[in-house]
């Protein structure tokens, strides 16, 4: 393992998680990467953890699944699994979730039953999902490399060598240094938290998107809505960053205040299948035209999960010229393609009010609500986005791919 | 992996679980054999399995969780591993556990922490235990080489010598051949049917041990008990192998009717410590002295772990030339290691009994009751065995390590 590995975990545990002594953090890991969840077990008890509790996966079993299963299978989440989720949340303990998928592990499967297990397990774990992006508690996703997904990044070398280029990739995507990542990612962080108050107190009625690709789009925002930046408070009072890396801010847009057109800039992971050249045409808020050249039924199946997938849950905003955007290296990966690119998320929304409303009356303001959160890249070098004032003014908020101020 | 794997698993999933058609299929399996878990579960879908789950572990994580959780992490079994294994065990799924521990894991650990553990799952357990133990679905132990396990079996050559040393031996240990290991097995549970059979047969009132290591014991055998071997049948029907290797007959003690003293003959890896050299002396059922060489206090904890930990709840029977123990080797594993030796348990006993009473039936003619079952060996190449008869005739039934009969 890198020796940079150390500073990566540090900055997970403290920065990302910031796990709290006497919490107990429940760590989900590709049994791939178990080195890697043995350094960051270590670690977090060396922060306090009451425990680590694992859950691992496995994507050749997971596969195995798709394709062999009894069809039945699809429809039912387990109780214990669904237990798992609540005990812990209810406990308070911190959520860390190595993500590394193969992008086209699914590949070949029915969608029907991706979509059926979506379902079954969507609405089993609605009310988990609604209380982590609340920030019930602190919860934080990262990568490490497999054999699998970095072959997907860089399919022209060996496996180890594209694991070895993908080690890389991560680690410069994540500015980690010799010593004092920590302390940058802090200093990043706050810079994040300004631009995003910066957009707050702009109070915009709506934005309005243009790009040479094809996007057109009006998104209206809801009364009292904020942005936000990873390095938000969970219940708990830690704060912590959902994502690393995250060059985001972002906030809820208002369900049926969508209209035009939004064309994607990358290919998106979904499912366990690459989708290619999304084209969408939104009325109302709502997605009633789809399209890809690649991964069609895969997506289709996706925005047919509930009601609420139709509809955006988030508008995040990511300068052209971002480190990770620089790197020039399509990731196939959520983590790091959506922080290179400004993007949207169908389905359900992150509440981001600045009164703190209750959950209905953030709904009848028009956030979305869904069983669906799923990113999609929009942003290109000549994206402009324009916002629009309470009072009807025009604002550049991005020229040229890139924050206008 | 070695081409005898797939005849291996074959016979695993074949003999020992004979999964049905529609069955789901739990497997419990160390991070490190994920390679073997691919194999296991490709079989079972093969066999018709509904679906199959993985339990995964990982020792590491496991000495790390003993050495730096809070306290009071060991008091409580988690609500979600409690439901998992009931929910599988109502669906009727198969077990299927490979059983890989280091036997030095938990060196150096508080043994009061093991044993709150123990006590903590136990209490939740114990129903499930039970339906385990009376066949109410299929169960099946087996194992394959784990680098720390093979280390301590051949700790003088290399890591990845001592791993290849190790599944030679285990191959030897089942008799694997390139093909026919299935019916060769089916054969030989026969056998050990008939071998039951036997000493069904004879209803022996008492059995009377003795030995040169120190062996001097006299277990009463309850009414209408019989005698097993490996080939039981589940409620399903489906006649199973709940362990493989196994050599062993056996049946369930007289609570209160074991009287003498019992000496080991192979060191016991128990609760991640090896314990060696024990020396226990029974009165009235109840071991009252209880010695080690090396262990002892983890072996004290096991035994004050419930009231029942102190009786006897199996006694067991294996040639001492049997095809294991001319081996010539100590597997550190009591799954092989039993198989090489007559050997006792203290703690929970199976229900053998001929006429199938009811469990409060079972307990009244003294079968023992414990969260406990641990297997320990007492076989030697001198060892006789004595049985008595209802009308107090005396047979041999053990002369010089062997059968008599």
């Amino acid at each position: 393992m890198d020796s940079r590995f150390t500073e990566y975990a540090d900055l997970i545990i403290r920065v990302g998680v910031n796990l709290r002594p006497g919490q107990t953090l429940v760590l989900s890991c590709p049994v791939e990467c178990a080195d890697i969840a043995h350094v960051l077990t270590e670690k977090a008890y060396d922060a306090g953890a009451r425990e680590v509790v694992l859950r691992w996966n496995d994507e050749v079993i997971t596969r195995m699944k798709y394709l062999r299963a009894e069809d039945s299978v699809f429809d039912e989440f387990p109780k214990w699994l669904e237990t798992l989720f609540y005990e812990y949340a209810d406990r308070g303990a911190a959520l860390l979730t190595i993500y590394a998928e193969d992008p086209e592990l699914l590949r070949g499967v029915d969608p029907g039953r991706i979509q059926r297990w979506g379902r079954a397990s969507g609405q089993k774990l609605k009310a988990y999902q609604e209380r982590q992006m609340a920030n019930e508690f602190q919860w934080n996703v990262v990568s490490v490399p497999t054999k699998k997904w970095a072959r997907s990044v860089f399919p022209s070398v060996s496996e180890a060598e594209a694991v070895e280029k993908l080690w890389d990739a991560i680690y410069h995507a994540l500015d980690l240094r010799e010593s004092g990542t920590v302390d940058a990612w802090r200093e990043k962080i706050k810079l994040l938290g300004s631009r995003a108050q910066k957009l707050t107190d702009y109070n915009f009625q709506k934005l309005i998107y243009q790009n040479s690709l094809g996007t057109e789009l009006t998104i209206e925002l809801p009364e009292n809505h904020k942005w936000v930046g990873v390095g938000e408070q969970a219940k708990n009072g830690a704060v912590f960053a959902a994502n690393l890396p995250s060059e985001e801010v972002f906030t809820v847009p208002k369900r049926i205040g969508v209209n035009g057109a939004a064309v994607s800039s990358k290919p998106l992971a979904l499912n366990g299948t690459l989708v290619r050249d999304i084209r969408m045409r939104f009325e109302g808020g709502k997605i009633v035209d789809a399209f890809a050249s690649e991964g069609l039924e895969t997506l289709l199946k996706s925005l047919d999960l509930d009601e609420g997938s139709r509809y955006l849950g988030e508008v995040a905003l990511v300068p052209y010229h971002s480190p990770i955007s620089l790197m020039n290296l399509v990731f196939n990966n959520t983590l790091f393609d959506e922080n290179a690119s400004c993007h949207l998320a169908y389905g359900s929304a992150y509440p981001c009010f600045k009164d703190e409303p209750s959950r209905e009356e953030m709904l009848a303001r028009g956030m979305n609500d869904s069983m669906n959160h799923i990113d999609f890249m929009v942003g290109t070098e000549d994206l402009s986005i324009t916002g629009v004032t309470q009072d009807g003014r025009t604002v550049p908020v991005f020229a040229n791919g890139d924050f206008a101020f």
